[in-house]
């Protein structure tokens, strides 16, 4: 049993909906500490948020119960989850959002909500952040059991992340995330870039000047350049720079490197 | 007696003065639980808070203390306040930001804090938050009874939300909050939206096509919508997008519903 | 031995990596308590980032652990601090971000992190938020002694604020720090403007219109006022406005004050 909740959500902070469900999870577990992850994914974006949440669950302890709202389709038959995965549990709407997460732990068990009686009394439509994720959040850190909250599900929204195309001398894959610094991270992973390559593409666009670098700093600012992320994948960046805004880089633009021409 | 201590502020994080608040609190009382509800209010938007507080304020339990600091009259005569409702506590500046709130819930009663004791020592005329607000909070806190803080009140700046107009087959409103997804909050209650509308207009131009739905979702992405929002109140919607933006919507525009022409 | 940790970063909250050290932290220490400060540092910016510190840190109380991480520098030979200072404890990368704050406070005690026993077991060459700084401020939390972490170091990066210049009627400083209200803060402090000024420049540009006000509200919304700041330095600002946008200021643009012409 733990009392830490994570909160990750498109909401804002300018409007009462983070405040709101923090209201509602101490009202019910005035001991739950409360961890803000984001409320920063843009409005009504899932790829961001599976990505977020792939990115950051992996590193909290057991026990810690995260709570993500990034719900386009609130009202609808989409379903509610609960998910135990690595002995931490995960809860949001059906969409994709923990889609790489689960695939991304071991074993995931996966609930559907459907007792009200861990709900608020009236459900609204359009803010199950409030009425349904927090309040379940909540009663999970005071101890109830997973199962209390509703049976397994066997299938649930997956967003199967592309995987790059090794061509001949080349590796085709695509922009994933763009972080707050600019920085392009791919889905090329550390393994499959075995040595240093000597083309970079983003788009149709060839990058001639680009410099291979272990770090950020290895470079002057201002330069292009292409690096293993902390997580393992190719990222382009530029030094003190944003190479989002430099190359004008957008998430599904595809990344070629080559190793010899 | 409690230890949480919600802060709201049009500070932005950027900033020194919200980090400042938090030494202050904890410098009194270490075990305080500190929320952050937000700092994006727009500086100085008084409205803005009162509409944020009365949207957030009734969902924490009982024994809560929230500070608000929006406060533009900062070193001038406006008062302190120290108000105690529903069991909650609210501490902000006298100039209409708690008003929403206290009218929301039931008895209020609203100190004047005139009690230095538990203020720091030099207080600035322009940092009351550090100075005046986050001690009185954190002494709060720790159990120190409201009354010593200061005498009640009988008279605070209210700032009377306007009341929606109701004409023959019509009814005339306005916008009072945007959200960060850009929807429009208005001051027209679901109990008075007896049936869908068929009209809509905003400001003088009168939005031909729009939905009336329960949920987001009901309609295709880029749909202009009307719905009742999870507090009750008319909303305008644009789905996956921001009908702030579309619409070119300000707090404060007139919004006329109407039902049979 | 405290758990209160500070985090103050420029990763901003839309991607992971702020996250990601509130998993590291409370997977070693989960009775951690973490306050947020700032992700919101502009990117790379250690200026900014001293400036924050030293206006935060001497709030917080005695154990308080304040981890600071806007680093350019990752993964090359650059020094990582921890710096014991009034009883609290700072951790940063050696490049001027901790300089103010340590040159503030009394009798600093400032060690190289050298024990990889307290780190990350790979640690990247571009996160040592994740890698380095979070997990020795949870293992620090959890009780380990300073001394238990690296070896005292003599020199670090020092930032030197620039000192105002004074002239027979005249101070020449500038401007430090912009807040997110479009207050400039200044080098020039409360003790050296001993009267009112009669004249005020920007950059080349002479400011003929401006009040001397002890607060905000004392003059009319709109009106460029200098004034003292809550910190004692001299402030230009606009009431309910932005003096950085209507003065086009930046950090680092001269600032004059004359007494008599």
């Amino acid at each position: 049993m733990s009392r830490i909740i994570t909160l990750t959500t498109d909401f804002g902070t300018a409007s009462p909906y983070v405040a709101v469900m923090k209201g509602v999870i101490l009202t019910i577990n005035a001991a739950a500490c409360i961890h803000d992850l984001s409320h920063a994914i843009p409005p009504q974006n899932i790829g961001h948020a599976a990505h977020f949440l792939s990115g950051s669950v992996p590193y909290f302890p057991t026990g810690t119960i995260h709570v993500c709202v990034v719900d386009p389709g609130v009202g609808t038959e989409r379903a509610a989850l609960l998910a135990e995965v690595g002995g931490q549990f995960l809860i949001a709407p059906d969409n994709g959002c923990l889609s790489l997460a689960l695939d991304q732990l071991r074993k995931p068990i996966v609930r559907r909500l459907a007792e009200p009686k861990f709900w608020r009394a009236d459900v609204s439509a359009t803010f199950h952040g409030r009425d349904i994720f927090a309040p379940v959040a909540a009663h999970l850190s005071l101890g109830v059991k997973p199962a209390e909250f509703g049976p397994v599900m066997h299938e649930w929204v997956k967003s199967e992340p592309p995987k790059p195309r090794r061509e001949k001398n080349s590796i085709v894959g695509e922009v994933t995330f763009i972080d707050e610094f600019g920085n392009l991270i791919t889905n090329i992973s550390a393994e499959i870039v075995h040595k240093p390559p000597q083309d970079l593409r983003l788009g149709a666009v060839q990058r001639k000047r680009f410099r291979w670098v272990r770090s950020y700093a290895e470079a002057e600012p201002g330069t292009l350049i292409a690096l293993i992320s902390s997580d393992g994948w190719l990222e382009i960046a530029v030094v003190n720079g944003s190479a989002a805004r430099r190359l004008r880089a957008r998430v599904g633009m595809p990344v070629t490197i080559a190793f010899v021409r």
